[in-house]
């Protein structure tokens, strides 16, 4: 595949949310109202806010915001449920420096993007108010891995095969039950109250019924939700951003769903810059 | 429900396609290039490019392209495929007239939602170049009327019940099988080479399903789509532009839906405007 790019006109900082590190990043003439709370991929054992830089920083060069992509813990040495509670902790940190719950939007991918439901689950169950949206690429909801994509597109996803999500999700899981909300959302979680989701995924994903189960799901809770499913790219193809046509694209229709959805107070109703 | 509006930046002229009337919508400082082919609702009975001028005139005052909505033949006077002859009597009618398929969208609501789709099917059948792209409000794609949500939303959609869709349903059909992929197409058609598609629905539409069964059918067969599903709005709910804020948000996502798939030869890409 082809090279990933950071977009030149944004600014990284290094920082730290609940105590966990993480990366301010930031357009560099300055972000308006409202804030990305970003969570990488790696299927909870990789990754890192630098290697999700491409994605968290298209956003927020496309959408003006400012982002935090954190650096939660990772199995196999933190299994779950760690992720989840520093995503958990991160956000009820921008709560209670007074960040309105309503400019606050989750973004992530492949397993980050889980953890945009996970986290928008757990802070449900903690009372918090929730985000004023989701937009999640490619993201892994199913540990039980019973969508049918897992077996008719084995052997067409150029990057996944079921051996290898299996074994990172071993790590992560460390014996866990599969069978909960907050490790299968797309076959076992209540979305009811959620805020209006974006989820994007390519047809040839072994992950791809993680997405659209989810999508169904969240319908039936009478939850807004758009899926957004490209044709004939890879896992996280968003992160070609820059290079490949449809990673645009498809970053400009989730910068303009941001836009919608963060309402910043007082700010009048504005379009994707 | 509260009242719809017609943008006020655009201008109209009574033309014709394929010898059938034909409304010209344009921004009234001109068209970019490219074309909107709408295709109005009123069950393939009622309506008419002026009852749709709200949605068309939304269309193209947001995207810049200018369009043309047809007076299709409506049943009962001229039921099944009458309507589907025409409108694919208009595609061809620009194609002769030397319009580049990929500059050419295809947009519509409710049963012109289903025209969006039918007459694509029509135009590879014909062996007819497709267009660049679809936009379907609350489709109806399913003379069959099979589709979990007409009898699960059944007194909750505030528009439709079941009995009256099947009355001016029937009116269409005049007693043709409705297992045909040009009446049903959310149960039958094979939707592969079919351009990207964005379908707009809300949750409490008895024809909902109607949208996630074509969504599933085109990302089966290979195709990008975009499932946009917004809660608790009414059918068609896109009328209300100017008034309701989902609507405008909504013909928003479509409009740079439209302004990515729609590519003028030798234009730059653009963004929506």
């Amino acid at each position: 595949m082809a090279q990933m790019i950071v977009p030149g006109n944004i600014r990284t900082t290094r920082t730290t949310l609940a105590d966990r590190p993480a990366l301010r990043v930031e357009p560099d003439n300055g972000p308006r109202a409202g804030t990305i709370l970003y969570f990488h991929g790696g299927g909870w054992v990789f990754g890192s806010p630098e290697t999700a830089l491409p994605l968290t920083g298209h956003l927020v060069a496309k959408t003006g915001f400012g982002a935090y992509s954190l650096d939660y813990r990772l199995a196999p040495e933190h299994p779950f449920p760690a992720a989840i509670e520093d995503t958990l902790s991160a956000y009820r940190a921008l709560l209670d420096r007074g960040e309105d719950p309503s400019t606050i939007a989750f973004a992530g991918d492949s397993a980050g993007g889980g953890l945009t439901v996970t986290t928008c689950l757990a802070a449900r169950d903690a009372g918090l108010p929730l985000p004023a949206a989701i937009v999640a690429f490619s993201p892994g909801l199913d540990a039980t891995r019973t969508g049918r994509s897992m077996d008719i597109k084995e052997g067409i996803d150029p990057i996944f095969t079921r051996k290898a999500v299996e074994r990172t999700g071993a790590m992560y899981l460390a014996g866990a039950d599969p069978h909960q909300p907050l490790l299968s959302p797309a076959v076992l979680a209540d979305l009811t109250g959620f805020p209006p989701m974006l989820i994007q995924v390519g047809t040839n994903e072994i992950l791809l019924d993680d997405s659209t189960r989810l999508a169904a799901r969240a319908r039936a809770a009478g939850v807004d939700v758009i899926l957004d499913v490209t044709a004939d790219v890879p896992h996280v193809f968003q992160s070609f951003a820059g290079v490949l046509d449809e990673a645009d694209e498809a970053l400009d229709r989730a910068a303009l769903f941001l836009s919608q959805r963060i309402r910043a107070r007082g700010a009048a109703h504005t379009s994707a810059r």
